[in-house]
């Protein structure tokens, strides 16, 4: 039994946003190891006696520390050979895809990564809204509102100050403070959409601007896992000139 | 026959790294409009009688012009039905996605985008090099290396300061320009990488610093297409210790 770990991107919740690649690791694996975010079907491409192990966090509780998943992707392909690790998105964005590969590299495992669709592209793709668009925005910013300390990353500080698409993935419950930080900036009017299970048939999107997002995510309730789009670009979503009117009424009680 | 247009993102060069809905998407293939970056094979997902038709550019001149494109889309969508335009990496990263989309839908010709594989991370992450990595990097940003004016992004400016890892697509022929913004905000030690035709059979990948690439870049004969990545997260490159220093040497002349 050669002992090997593949990270599989899953994509963003559409079960058919893997690639070609991603299903051939799937049929050839001993286990899968798979979080939350990936979809479930696709666990039908692994073969039926394959083991299939969830280590994700439900109701924000972790099934296995990362050093536990860490550890028992080497005993379990050790014993059974080749390990599919199934990632929400692409497994190098946030993933800690990073650290999976080297901590099993460090017993002589081999290990390939095969990217995925990620969410910080295609969430804001199926509302309509384009991360880059000639003449409105040159670049995107993807960043995470989970930094190890708990703390909002210093570089969001930068990233208010730029116009760059920012896009804040496991950001909801920093909703309020990341909008203080742009409204302190000076750009309260920039548009700004949040996309709850993105490209999922149970997608919810709230679309407005800096200034009264977090009022209408908390109205409409939209929970996580959820990205936060803030740029020009998010005005281009279909539905953005009506939302906004209608919204921003709500918001002030007319 | 109803006029139809489906954006598909094709992956970075990998055939494989695909996904499923667009090869869905090509199955039912009535035209497929395709550019360089998109891997041939996966014309072979489309019907055999589906018209296959290049629109990129051989030897840096456009076969077609982006308005030529747009026209091309409504004509053929109208006479043959379902236009699949396929795009190399993401469609809505850097691809005038949006506004082929914004073009045709002027027509009331419907238009679906299928996400794909971007090579702002996938390219990085065949050299071993993750975009982030918990406690080296909280953030990518993903910027053009090609503007409309031809000028550096202004974001670029702003990148420069950020701890954020920098991703420049299109930018190869502004290495010397990028890197020297690093250098004169001193920051030359910081790790790079420059890949060549990433993900593919054909992929090459130089590893330095900052103030070393331009030359190795020009003594390795590396081309276009090509990502620069710029940060911390370079240095998790498998060889870029032994790189960094026998790179260093060439490029004093030891």
């Amino acid at each position: 039994m050669q002992p090997k770990l593949t990270l599989v991107g899953a994509g963003p919740g559409d079960g058919e946003l893997i690639t070609l690649k991603g299903i051939r690791a799937l049929r050839q694996a001993n286990v899968v190891l798979y979080d939350d975010l990936a979809n479930d079907t696709l666990l039908e491409f692994a073969p039926e006696q394959a083991l299939k192990i969830y280590v994700g966090k439900r109701a924000g509780k972790a099934s296995f520390t990362q050093t536990e998943i860490n550890e028992l992707i080497v005993s379990l392909s050790q014993e059974y050979g080749h390990i599919v690790r199934l990632k929400g998105g692409d497994p190098y964005v946030f993933g800690r895809g990073y650290e999976e590969c080297a901590y099993v590299r460090q017993y002589g495992i081999d290990c390939e990564v095969v990217p995925g669709v990620s969410s910080s592209i295609a969430v804001p793709a199926s509302q309509g809204i384009p991360v880059t668009c000639r003449g409105i925005s040159e670049s995107f910013w993807v960043i995470t509102g989970t930094t190890r300390n708990g703390e909002l990353s210093d570089d969001l500080r930068l990233a208010v100050q730029s116009k760059a698409t920012v896009v804040v993935l496991m950001g909801l419950s920093k909703v309020e403070e990341i909008c203080a930080m742009y409204c302190q900036a000076g750009r309260s009017h920039l548009p700004m959409a949040v996309v709850q299970n993105g490209t999922r048939a149970d997608e919810q999107c709230v679309v407005g601007q800096v200034w009264n997002i977090p009022q209408l995510v908390a109205q409409q309730g939209v929970g996580a896992p959820a990205v936060l789009i803030i740029g020009e670009v998010a005005s281009l979503h279909p539905s953005y000139v009506a939302e906004c009117l209608r919204s921003s009424c709500e918001v002030i009680g007319l």
